[in-house]
């Protein structure tokens, strides 16, 4: 509710021979389940005609056994995980894009977000093109196909397309024979290579979904890289002269998964380095050091093993929380919240707490945690966060938003620690959030949301007034 | 199963105000359901913004109150039912189909099928168009918004748009401000206009649907007719110089529901001429007349009528049959058939009996007929059937399928006499078909299922080709 | 809606060797569909283990071919169908009802309705027994169960049982060893036996579920008669001395579907008597006799034989309308009658119109129906119930209501042909429907609605008290 | 799938005005879902009617908002979550169990196992009765009827039918009027009291679900003991003379949630007290920690801090895993496992790894995630386990099983060690597990899964025959 969410997770096999490859694609995807929780879908090439099937809900639920069965054995298969505003109409902009052109069928799967779509979609509907979703793979869609009129093979037609397009963008893309996946010029969101055992290839968002299907985690991709796997093998090039590279800091620090590996760096330690930071840069006296499950446990280890003050287990998430729960009232979401998390109380009641969160972004959340860490007992409670404060709208496809609903705009930290009902407040600093990954510096990371500093010009048309459809 | 099914019913309605639109056009389209039972869609469009929702199943399976309600109010709204054949990805072809494109959205609902559809779609494609779905309704969308490009009102663009296309098509299309019904040049499909008694205006493929949403048949749309409402009023005007008409004699025969009137001639009526015809034509004595029902009981009545034999009820149908009984084994589909039709003894033993069912496509069905009254006790059976026998592959929208499933083709009617196990057997005459409907001529009709004679040049790729996608 | 209900449709099936008998007694079910649309349920007994499913909706709603399968196969089965008034926990009240007591497991179906009940229901509760359910059915369950612990035998259990019993049952039973069928003393529901070619026993409330499983009618349970298939055989005994028969005559006129045979007779040629009957009793001059679909259709037959008046097919029903439809405001329902029932115009423009329906509960229906008829131009209509009016409550097993539901009740048949519209109105007379069963007198049906005199002392607590739970 | 289970949890409410009690409660039951996940069900009581709602799956998934609404508002309710092994039928066994007796209705909800109800079944049966289900429920409901005919009140016939039952029982029992919780002598699984800030009394297995409501936790009950809330308030009396409580230790080791509180000690304290035994009887030299989630990581704190060896976090668990991806082949079964844990690499790469978990059952989990650390570069991995091996089959509640299925039996600790591939292993003692909860003496707890030392003789007839039904 008041988190930031990223809008995909992208996976894709090619096998050296035919097998139920649906199967194997829903456990990708259940791994990169993190990254969109609102719509799955699966694409299944067999023998050069592609499947689909996609719809609302986790992957489980999207997947009966019938319907991975349904999707039969093929050669190359590609995935994708949605998170997205709710609305009518969102299963039509669920992924894999499935589309036919002059050459054959064509699936495609992005995550990452276009900022110059609406100049594009004008353009193309001005040639008479009509769009079935509001999403941007529609867009790509047509590019890769609109130079495939005029190039010699889908790579080709790829890579000239993707020079026309800005933003961020991972993409994994299945023709009648080649699976290729392809990075932004930036590297902006992630996307790795791996192999299985058998020498199949597979090209996932994280490598937790490599480790998922017992494939091997080779390397990513480098920023604007396109690898290209088809019945000759896996090749590689590259659609841009490079540029520097970009890297959201905050796939770091909040989207991944704790054991995936980006850039050869494990998104734990980058975590628990963020935590020792905050342990040199805003140390307190306290008893406890207690992260906010999941995703502040990483963090606050690395605070307490800085520290020297112990690491304790002093909120319990509920994990059967549903949907069906989401109530209208407010009164009704405090019960929610109370109901996700709880306090142990035996480790909170007359100590001073540190409290370890990754963001803060309407400040809501943080105030009903201290709260719920102050009525069990703490005497004092300490705040640190493993990010530095939100101040800019993200254009790449988090929903990190423009300034007003973010509580860092127009509140100074002091603000915001009264606000939160918190004894003292810190964030990270963007010094530091850029430090976090061993042997790669700040240039080599876009933090804009932090900072200000975007890899690209902005979006003329951005986002929000994108989506809506002009009459 | 073993019958013939035609692709589609549509309806639409503009009202002077905002009103719950979804709850009416359910009500039409399920007055069309015999039309299409594979899918359902309804589009609404509130404030120049089009809202819809579409899915696989009957209109109520569909639609539930929910659904219907968050379509919300509106002032225009269209809504199709759909026959298909089963696959995947039905629902991405069920329709209204839904697009953006440079001057807005717009929602197309199609019954009818293109002769031209292949070659259209291969232009476009080399033009760098891309298809999500294998429906002749993307072509057509297409093709109107390349014309909108160039035009200046979107019925302009429809015109010209309808001018390139060949086969049939009846079709009701919105637009943010318009409600658009137009018919293809020969008038195959049927679409007639309607009014409310608060001055509404109704497109519907039948007025059986009008009736059902408590409107009043105004007549029905010429061949080549486009009839636009838009806040202005209702005009109409004509998309090609005048050609002969050739509506679908079948339509008259089996696919409209006796309630409906075409032409100004009810259907009801229509089918108990065909039945007198056979009377005259084809007589034999017997004692009694029985109709299969449903789509025989109105022939069987006249058949009754102009032999003075009387009627009786002999063949009882059982209407809780639901799909999940479609069984896979042949011997389960037996017992399925059985399920649906039992025999009413009493009205045929020791009886002569004449049955009267609409047509004959592979047999089977009227084989199991045959032998349902014979082992009721009937001492013979004569069947009748109230139209020619299949001998050509329909083009225009309905699944009469090329000669090699069709009984007809390759035996001699004495042949199909002994296979269906009948004492004697008679087809009305293609000539008697052509003469069902007072004040229409021979040449104002299709009937090239059964004579071979299309009113257009055959497709160079016929219907199932078409729909396979090369790689 | 305004139509009358019965409660209940059984069936069982004994075979020789195992089968996978779910599919069979579904197939039976469908085809007593008519009998009850509410809940369903199936109970296969495998090696002396019985399983079983129920759900509400439809036989095919509730039994998915994966449901049916996972019965897995037996050589006893039984079913049932239901209509009851919705509600909470209805589920908890489908059948068959599964229990376990001393001697193993029993499985009940139940049609009709216990007039004893809350007096029986009140003498267990005070001895201890609970209750899960407010069916009767539970009450005849735990009856069995008390006698069996001082008899030898299941059905000598059942037989001191039912002594016990007042009111309409008809009961299909099975113990881990034994199918057993039984009809009250009066016989007031219908039960018939059967046998498959392969010599397999079959019970059905009618004989129309025979037909469709491929059972051959060998002859109806007697009234009070009980027959016990078992490994060795078939054989039957009586429950009570003989008494007169008294089986609901209403059966006849609108529950029993038009193919099935009671006591020898077509329920399609007793509705054409009636209908017959009507024409010389209330003869009036017409130019076509106009049935409402289904039930109507037969006495419409029969009028117009014996008038001579042509018989004509002046209403369409839509079969595609579902429960979702159902609709909370007035104005809605209006508007879905108009979609269930349409008149064929040209059968009856400009004609004097004789419509025949089986019955008038409220009017409201019938008020419908002929201004429809008006509507569409008819000069006369002329409304022929083929059934008396409807002046007493029915305590065996309808929803025939106390009087002041009943619009009979208070209105002289003059009023009622005034408030429905119709130019004349006339009933069928008691004494006619009495006689529409050729060798079976007055003496042998229960015509209570009609006439009052009830076959059993009436209940004390009746119906609709009976139902209520106090605290 | 290898992991313990208890059978349930409860939880009920009364409050002093009609609210709408079925929210709260499905609040309640969601902090208590960790002890059944298989069927939900919730009973209100308006007016002293009792209506209820349940289905198979999680709480959210069995009830929506239009259920909850559905069930009304009322001023006493109950709810229950149920572990049960699959199977048909399992609906009918779903609590709490609703029926009607002879002074009205009664809803049971019943965590725990009786030890003689084949016995009590047997004999109820032999006096007539029928059961509906297979749940010892049902016999606890047939107990409480037939006191409650010779006794003038509930609480009465509660107080007599309990002191005939053996076993473990925590009930929360709803009448027209009253709420009543009952504990059985030994206080085998837990049950505690709360209030609401409005003073609403609330029962609930354990703390976690009072605090999930805003209550506040009062006490637990006392062995033995029944509290009963009517409309006079709250009263308390005991139902056997005081015995040796016996509480079941495995709640505190494994079952009950980390932020609940019994016998006024925190789960999370007791759990890493055993860590902290751990770390003080079986040491060994190692450079990190490694708790198992969700359960083994309080343990592994406790470790941690009492060894001074860093905690680390080593394995993530994804928890996007639905019961569909249920796998049938071994095969895909590994890849399950391998899709719900993964290692960090970076936690334990050329480490000696000491890693806790909180119970070995059938040893292959175990062996898995030994190998899953091993793979990702662990020099060394010793095994620690929070709780003594299991010995004997619990009679109790959980699915602790006869000694065949469990691999500590037979086997040698170094037997396990290397089946699981740890480099060391070592439980907790007996000793130690009895010690966790201070104040609280070894006799005061039932360990005898443990120690076969059980507080009542055994079953005559154990679980698994008890549910086979005998023909």
């Amino acid at each position: 509710m008041s988190s930031i969410h990223e809008e995909c997770g992208i996976f894709g096999i090619r096998t050296r021979e035919k097998r139920s490859l649906a199967h194997i694609i829903a456990q990708g995807l259940t791994a990169l389940q993190h990254r969109g929780q609102e719509a799955a879908g699966i694409a299944v090439n067999t023998d050069r005609t592609i499947s689909y099937h996609k719809g609302l809900g986790l992957v489980h639920e999207v997947f009966t056994p019938r319907e991975l069965e349904d999707l039969g054995s093929g050669e190359i298969g590609v995935g994708h995980v949605r998170y997205s505003t709710s609305g009518t109409n969102t299963v039509a902009n669920a992924q894999p894009m499935v589309v036919k052109h002059v050459k054959g069928q064509l699936a495609v799967c992005h995550n990452g977000n276009l900022t110059n779509s609406y100049e594009l979609r004008r353009a193309l509907e001005l040639e008479g093109c009509i769009f079935h979703t509001t999403s941007d793979t529609e867009v790509i869609s047509y590019l890769i196909t609109r130079k495939r009129l005029k190039t010699s093979s889908i790579e080709d037609a790829v890579r000239e397309a993707v020079q026309e397009i800005h933003g961020a963008f991972s993409l994994i893309l299945m023709s009648p024979t080649k699976l290729i996946a392809c990075r932004d010029r930036y590297g902006i969101r992630p996307l790795c290579l791996g192999e299985t055992p058998e020498g199949d290839t597979v090209f996932a968002s994280e490598s937790c979904a490599l480790d998922a299907v017992g494939a091997r985690l080779i390397r990513e991709l480098k920023p604007g890289e396109m690898v290209i796997a088809d019945p000759e093998g896996r090749r590689s090039e590259f659609c841009f002269e490079q540029q520097k590279e970009a890297l959201c800091v905050f796939e770091y620090i909040y989207f991944a998964r704790p054991d995936s590996v980006i850039r050869g760096n494990s998104v734990h330690e980058a975590r628990k380095t963020a935590g020792a930071y905050l342990a040199m840069d805003h140390p307190v006296p306290a008893d406890v050091v207690i992260g906010v499950p999941d995703s502040g446990l990483d963090a606050a280890l690395g605070y307490s093993l800085e520290s020297g003050i112990p690491y304790g287990i002093g909120l319990i998430k509920n994990k059967y929380i549903g949907r069906t729960f989401i109530a209208p009232s407010q009164d009704e979401r405090d019960h929610l919240v109370r109901l996700k998390l709880n306090a142990v109380e035996s480790e909170v009641k007359d100590k001073r707490v540190i409290l370890i969160d990754d963001s803060i972004v309407r400040g809501t959340t943080s105030s009903y945690i201290v709260s719920l860490i102050r009525e069990a007992g703490a005497r004092e409670v300490h705040l640190r966060i493993s990010s530095p404060p939100f101040l800019h709208p993200c254009y790449y496809g988090t929903d990190v938003d423009s300034g007003n609903s973010l509580i860092a705009c127009g509140h100074s930290v002091s603000d915001v620690a009264r606000i939160t009902g918190a004894d003292s407040l810190a964030f990270l600093s963007v010094e530091r959030a850029l430090s976090l990954c061993p042997g790669y510096g700040k240039d080599s990371f876009c933090a804009a949301c932090f900072d200000g500093t975007y890899p690209e010009k902005k979006p003329v048309v951005a986002d929000k007034e994108r989506f809506e459809i002009p009459s």
